[in-house]
This record gives structure tokens, sequence and C-alpha cells, in this order.
């Protein structure tokens, strides 16, 4: 008796078997195949898995599936994501409930990520928390008392507020978003528009090693992260921010800059509510959030009343 | 036996009494002396107080009170407000409730009007609420199934959020704001700018005369407001954003313009989820809420747990 969870990035994505109590048995990470278009990627992911299970032999009871947004987890399907085109209206939980014969859930990966670190990483304690993570997009999720704060189903777009009014495109749609900015694929851009050819990555490798492009280009992220947060503080006065992601394995870098645009920004009374700290799962935040899914059947949600919850239907294979 | 409801704004303060089922029965609308300091203010309020009393020979027993803030509704003080320098550490809920004799309660007035538009104005039946202020200053609320939400306390600094990051400075010490650039204070700076003298009202009414840059300074607010709102649509995901305060007098100049930016900026998931409309309390919306707390004694908040609350401690005089 095993649970799968799928966590599916834009880049990456892992797949991992848990036993009962969520602990990791087995796990594999693939490169999205994503120019492909979603057939291919559910195949290969699916593939994946039956390969953890040929070696652990166990039977798949539930399976947690986190994804970008906006995805409506009631019905488990995908909206749209922005960096994963012809995803539109996925039925991606049915495919995985029939594949396992098991219910299968999905929600927002951030979502499930910025719920890994709440109850199992930076944030065990703390009761307003908002988690940003800075991947190849942008994305966020607002955590209250262990449980997410949806609104209308999609609440913590952090990525997609307006940082500068005339800013550059964004995958979104939209224009001088947070993403279009300061996500992964905003880096790279940024410093090739200054010279320097390379990924996220090697900006922040060479930013390191001393090169003032590079250097440059990590510090304006910084505050253009610090910006964003900012006006998450602003708006939502939470006790924690969690900096996760892909980019803040360069936190090195980025959370001193971080934290002095929100003590320069944001109001000095909420700025001094507020932590501002690295994510401590890293890599395994999504997936750890995708076996939570898997075990709780349907994540619980902060709510006025406290009586309902946004629910999420099983599909039964 | 009579409730006393006072909402402080920087320009104008409303007292209101009120019976036990929160029907206001005599009401009065003072200036805010504020450049004599806060013990003029208080004994002017108390003063006005005292008058709509004498004329209704009531007894008051609970006092409801809503100012800027931040503030600490828990120890009823006042910690900064902007817009009304002197007030820092002010125990305004302790002076209220020597003065009648009455457990006094304080809450953030925008916070209040939140409240009342939403339980008694253009939000009734609606479980995802975001409320702006725009007047002096820019203020907000979040309310969800009739609830606050507070965060640390203070959430719901809309106007606090950066919109232009080198943009003109602001009352709260920082620069850039949604309230440096839309408030009605800044209405009339960016007209005087170009030329036209004049409050945000006189820019109004310029502007439905055919003034062009009364017209013009009145559409680059609409765009602003927009650009704010549609940041917190995509934090927050609402059902509803209700748009009060004094410069939403102005709403036939203002409302298209907000709810184009909105369809233009947010997440068109998110965008396609909210109704924006303007509230329906007007002037009436802060000693509403007044009324409400007087009323409740502590306003509830929407936790996650649904077992704590915010509290206010009664100060009994």
């Amino acid at each position: 008796m095993s649970l799968l969870g799928i966590d599916i990035g834009g880049t990456k994505t892992v797949v991992a078997i848990a036993d009962d109590s969520g602990k990791i048995i087995a796990q594999s990470r693939l490169n999205t195949p994503r120019e492909q278009g979603p057939v291919a990627v559910l195949a290969e992911i699916e593939r994946s898995a039956r390969g953890l299970l040929t070696h652990h032999e166990s039977r798949i009871t539930s399976v947690g599936i986190g994804c970008g947004g906006p995805l409506d987890p009631e019905r488990g399907i995908i909206l749209t994501v922005p960096n994963l085109p012809g995803w539109e209206n996925l039925p991606l939980a049915d495919y995985f409930s029939k594949a396992f014969g098991a219910p299968a859930y999905l929600d927002n990966d951030v979502n499930l990520a910025a719920l890994a670190e709440a109850r199992k990483g930076a944030g065990v304690g703390i009761d307003h928390i908002a988690y940003f993570n800075i991947g190849t997009g942008i994305g966020g999720g607002i955590v209250i008392g262990g449980k997410l704060y949806r609104g209308c189903g999609n609440a913590g777009e952090f990525g997609h507020q307006i940082i500068v009014p005339d800013g550059p495109p964004c995958l979104c749609g939209k224009w001088g978003c947070l993403e279009s900015l300061a996500s992964g694929t905003s880096i790279a851009r940024r410093a090739s528009e200054s010279g320097f050819v390379g990924s996220a990555e090697e900006v922040a490798r060479a930013a390191r090693e001393g090169d003032s492009v590079a250097r440059r280009t990590m510090d304006e992220t910084a505050e253009y992260l610090g910006l964003g947060v900012a006006n998450v503080v602003n708006i939502l006065n939470p006790r924690m921010v969690i900096m996760g992601g892909g980019v803040m394995k360069a936190a090195d870098l980025l959370l001193d800059g971080i934290r002095r645009t929100v003590s320069d920004r944001a109001m000095t009374q909420l700025a001094n509510d507020v932590e501002i700290v690295p994510g401590v799962l890293g890599d395994q935040a999504g997936i750890t959030g995708a076996i939570l899914l898997a075990i709780e059947g349907s994540m619980s949600s902060c709510d006025s009343t406290g009586e309902s919850e946004v629910g999420i239907i099983r599909r039964e294979g």
C-alpha cells in the first residue's frame, strides 16, 4: 500500500512513492518534455511512476498531483498554465486516477510547496505565512494556521503582481509582473540584455565569482523580489515570508537585498512584524506537498467560518 | 441605554449615538482639528458626543472607535498614523472609556468601514471581499465570510503597496505607494503639477465639465487605482472588490478605468472571478462600522483555526 506523489514543473517533474505515513521510499526526477505536449508528458510521468513501482512492488492507494495553475482543484483539471502551453482544460486527476486505479487529487504545485514548508519546513508553528516560489516562473501560497487560503480558488499569484507598470511582457499575457522581472527565465533574459549569456544559475555563479554584470543582475533581482515581498507584507501582514524555489539556491546573493528592500519599502510596522527566511525543503518542497495531498485527499482551506472546505472531488479509477 | 460610535478621519470626524440594535438616532460631523494635536481633537470629539447625549438623555453603554492605523486593537492604542502627526502611542480607547464610564473598543477605521460594507452594504452574502477606502489617504480591509482578516494585526494596507518603484514620497515615509499617487491629497497634488489648482473634488468637477488637465488627472488616477486593485486581485483572488471613501464620489469618472485596468493587468482567470463595485454606504461606512464595534465589543477575526479571535481588551471606565 503506497502513495504516489507527482510534482509537475515547467522544467523538471518529480515522481515519488511514499509509505502510508508519507515517508518517501523511492523517487525519480525527469525533465518535463513540455515541447512534446501534455500527452507525451503524462505518458512519461506514468512510465516513471511504474518504474518506481516495479522496484517496490506496491499498490498505489492514493495519488497527489501538484501542477502550475490556474487550475480547478475541485474538478481536477488544469485551466491555463503560462509555462505549459497546450495544457488548457487537461483532466489531470482523472488521467492518473484511471492509470493507477486509485483516487487522485490535483492542486497548485506552489500551494502544495507552501503547505509543505509551513507544516514540515521553515514555518512550523507560525500562524500567518506567505510563501514565494521563485523558479522558472514565480508562484505563491498563503498559509494561515496550517491551512491554505485560496480566495475564489487561486489566491497567492504573487508572481503576477505588477512591479513595473511599463515593464516587460510576461508569459501570463500581461506585462510588468514580478515574474517578468525576477523569475529564473527573467534573470537570464535581463543578464543577456546586458551582455551576459547564461542561465539564472550561471548568472548566480558568475556573480559569486565577481562578474559585474552578473552581480548587478542579481542585485536588481533582489530589489524586484523585495518590492514583491513588500507588497505582500503590506497586504497580508504575515509573520513569516518563506522564499523557496530553484532561484533561491542563490539565497546568499539575494536574501540580504530582499530584506533590505522590504525594510526600505514596506510600512515600518508591518516590516517589523515579518521574518523573511529561505525555505528549508529545497527541491523537495513540491513533492512533499504532493504526498501531503495524497494523504489528506483534499487539502483543507482556511475558510472564514471554519465549517466548509474547498473540496477536491475524488476521481476513482 | 445607547451606543456611542466615533469615526476619526484625517479631515472629518463623525460621532453618532445609536440604540441597542445599532440604529443611529443622532449624529454629528466635525472638522478634525488635527493641527491642534490629539488632546484638542479628543476634547472636541467628547464635547460633540456630550452635545448629542444632552438632546437624547441616554447613558452610553459601549463605545466603538475607528481611527487610522497602524494601531493596536488589543491595547486600544494608536501606534502611528501618517496623516495624524503626534498621535503615536495614544491610548484612545482608554480616554473614551474614562470619559463615558463605559467599555470602549478601538479598531482601524478602514477595517470597520470594510466590515460595514461587507455586512450591511455592497457585499452582503459575498464570502471573499477586499475593500479599498480612497480618501485623504488610502486604506483597505480584507473580509472573509463576514470576518476581518488581520494577519499580525494590520493586514490590508492596500494604500501602501508600491505601484511606481521610483514614485513620489508618501506620508508613510516610503515612496511610490498607491496612496502617494491616487489618494485625494495626491490627486490634488498631481493636478497642480499640471497647472490645475484645486482639491480632488474640484478636479473631479472640472473633469466632468471637460477640463482636459482635470480629465487626464482622473484617468491616470483610475489607472493607478486599477493597478492597485489588480495586485490585490492577484494576491487574494477575491469575489468582490468594494471601492469606498470620499474620492469614490467620483465613481462616474473612475470606475470604468479601474475595471479596464484590472481586466488588462490582473491574471485573466482571477480578473474574471471578481466584481468591482462602488460602496453603497458612502460617508456612513465608517460610523456604521464603529457602531458594529460598539455592539460586538471586539470584532471577530478570520482565523485559521476558528478557535481564537484577535481580542480587544475591554477598557472599563
